[in-house]
């Protein structure tokens, strides 16, 4: 993979031009995209910008977020060579910041569930999860250092877990979603992908002003309470093996583990998740389902279909549901810095038919609370599993800071 | 005007088909549009639909909500004869409740402050207000009983005063604010102007599934605080005497009315609301100012230009103001059930060069509470003035009735 904080310093310091870093990504995509389809489109030209923190850095845009530059497609027939008049707040903040945009990146059709044919870099045969399926993959097979995702149940964090790259689902609104086709307003949220930790933190605080989101060169032991989520179901053994592992990790480098019980509340947060989900989606793909049911990707007609019925009474109920949750995790995380859990159930299941399950995903996504990915283990196949390390709510330094120390006690 | 809730009856009860309600509004646009100026474009061969609580229904569209059928062109060169590929979801809303889209209004450029040349129905030699100029014209001037607009300063609330029509700026994200070009996330909020109080709260009852919202035919009388948001400035004496005889019928009409102080948090919030906006300005209209800086509307490039120095540091403390004067206005209003404020400091603004002030606007949009405007008084000129009706997060359904019950005050 292309390190950002390696290739950043290596500008910084004169040892590579801006443009010696765009054309090493240019050349890793013609070596490998032929392969993996991470890109719906890439711009075989792209230069490389003379100044900002990420002068030199080639950057992956997930293909539903606008692109003045690029058509931008949402993977779907209906958008296809769609053009947006505009860059959506979130390119214009990496171009503003130096990054050159070296193309668009594959996702589930609306970042919903049908797939991509984008393969799993570490193994061919099985998916790179989704719904930023691109991002993930071209972050992974060393395409490219930098790429953007969403999330809107577990978009960012499992494709990140199954292709063994760092991730960071900042905050709610840290980053805007102005500009990025919208599922449910209040969980769409923008990632980073990168190498490790520490590159997607580079590339969070560039692209924010936000220096502080750098990860400082000594980090503290955090506190630590492992959370299972039992109320999701239970893990398959990959997946509870990379959770123990990084948790004792941790707890050897100093960190203090415990696990820690969720209240009811909680548990209730994560069932309610589909309801505040699919209710806003009937509004946001109004258009869509109502006036292009046939061309609609069967897998999202096929679930806004089941939800035809869901009513404001249910919605109003569980963002009732929503606020008492968060509130009780504010609490939680008073005790402890972070918490740990699991990214995904397990390596990424075989066949490129699912993107995998977002289980262990989406109640964080509601919490709107930011979480890391950080690369634990390799499963069966030469598939990676990750775990997630979690702040409270604007705690995303904090969250980073803790994810790249568990990174650091796993690499010893 | 056209009261929605009359055509609306007579509809229903078979007197009037709703291709002749279409047909009325086309009429009235075909008499007086060409002196007002309230609408960028409008569909003469509009036609109604056969179902729907809203079939009959004529609205008018503000021209920063995305539309499949219409050009939308934000009033900015810079989208001249841009075409949306999809309806925006309120847009949609309207549709599936059975509305003809009749067409688009003006709005000054990006909703901010540069003007358009629509004219204030009831004397035009002044402003009708803005930014959603036309929305509130085309109701004013009876040639649609319904319009969309956005407010995110006070640009509902205060153009519905200048033009003495009803309007709801409803709960934050009660209406989805997908496909309504961005100026400020936390504060954008779609609103709704029609002739009068009941009017607005059918169209929102219809749009949002949520009939618990149409006001009932008998309204108890509220308890309500009177809040002269003195932290703001002092009024001109045509919007203080408003509020005094809105208050004044209030009280007559039997509703409990006492001034209420606001705490200081209340007043910072105020003071802060421009930090939120500006900050957020300058990441949602990034492509826009960056890359088409001399095609820029001159105020609106204005206010990115002075606000271009605001730093992350500064919005996280205008943010965290906000959530407390939230939680400090929640609090007041479990002590009332609504507050009545000034909608403008006065009458219409002589001239179109400026559309007026939205210095009592403001602070609600940013505490996300519903406001309602009540057409009060016609100053010198022929001039209306209005006074607000605010219920707490949520509350839509008792600011209505509470409007509605100083509105039938007003009227006795």
């Amino acid at each position: 993979m292309i390190s950002l904080a390696d290739l950043k310093a290596r500008i910084e310091q004169g040892a590579l031009s801006p443009e010696a870093a765009i054309g090493q990504s240019l050349e890793a995509i013609g070596a490998l995209e032929k392969t993996i389809g991470a890109f719906v489109r890439h711009d075989g030209k792209a230069r490389a910008q003379a100044a900002g923190p990420l002068r030199g850095i080639a950057v992956g845009i997930k293909d539903i977020i606008d692109t003045a530059d690029f058509p931008t497609e949402m993977g779907a027939a209906i958008y296809r060579a769609h053009q947006p008049r505009a860059d959506a707040p979130v390119v214009m903040a990496l171009k503003q910041a130096g990054a050159t945009i070296i193309g668009k990146t594959t996702t589930t059709a609306f970042a919903a569930n049908d797939p991509t044919a984008t393969l799993n870099p570490h193994n061919h045969a099985h998916t790179p999860g989704g719904s930023s399926s691109g991002s993930a993959a071209a972050v992974a097979a060393g395409m490219i250092p930098l790429a953007l995702g969403t999330q809107t149940g577990g978009s960012v964090i499992r494709p990140a877990s199954f292709c063994g790259v760092a991730a960071i689902k900042p905050s709610y609104r840290l980053l805007p979603t102005v500009g990025v086709k919208c599922f449910s307003w209040t969980l769409d949220t923008v990632g980073l992908f990168g190498a490790g930790v520490r590159d997607v933190a580079l590339g969070l605080a560039a692209m924010t002003r936000r220096p502080e989101l750098v990860v400082p060169s000594s980090v503290a032991a955090p506190r630590i309470g492992v959370v299972t989520q039992a109320f999701a179901g239970a893990p398959e053994p990959s997946g509870a093996e990379a959770l123990q592992k990084a948790a004792r990790a941790a707890e050897q480098a100093g960190a203090t583990v415990r696990e820690l019980a969720m209240p009811e509340i909680i548990a209730e947060a994560w069932r309610i998740h589909p309801v505040v989900q699919e209710f806003e989606a009937h509004q946001s793909f109004a258009w869509e389902y109502g006036q292009h049911y046939d061309a609609m990707p069967p897998l999202l007609r096929g679930r806004l279909d089941e939800s035809k019925g869901g009513t404001p009474a249910e919605y109003d109920a569980a963002m009732d549901v929503t606020l008492r949750a968060r509130q009780a995790l504010a609490a939680i995380l008073g005790e402890v810095d972070v918490l740990l859990t699991l990214s995904a159930p397990a390596a990424a299941p075989e066949g490129l038919s699912s993107t995998g399950d977002p289980r262990y995903n989406r109640l964080w996504t509601l919490m709107g609370v930011p979480c890391v990915n950080v690369p634990t283990l390799i499963a069966e196949g030469g598939l990676p599993v990750g775990v997630t390390a979690i702040a409270g709510f604007g705690g995303d330094a904090k969250a980073l800071a803790a994810a790249s120390f568990v990174e650091a006690a796993l690499a010893k």
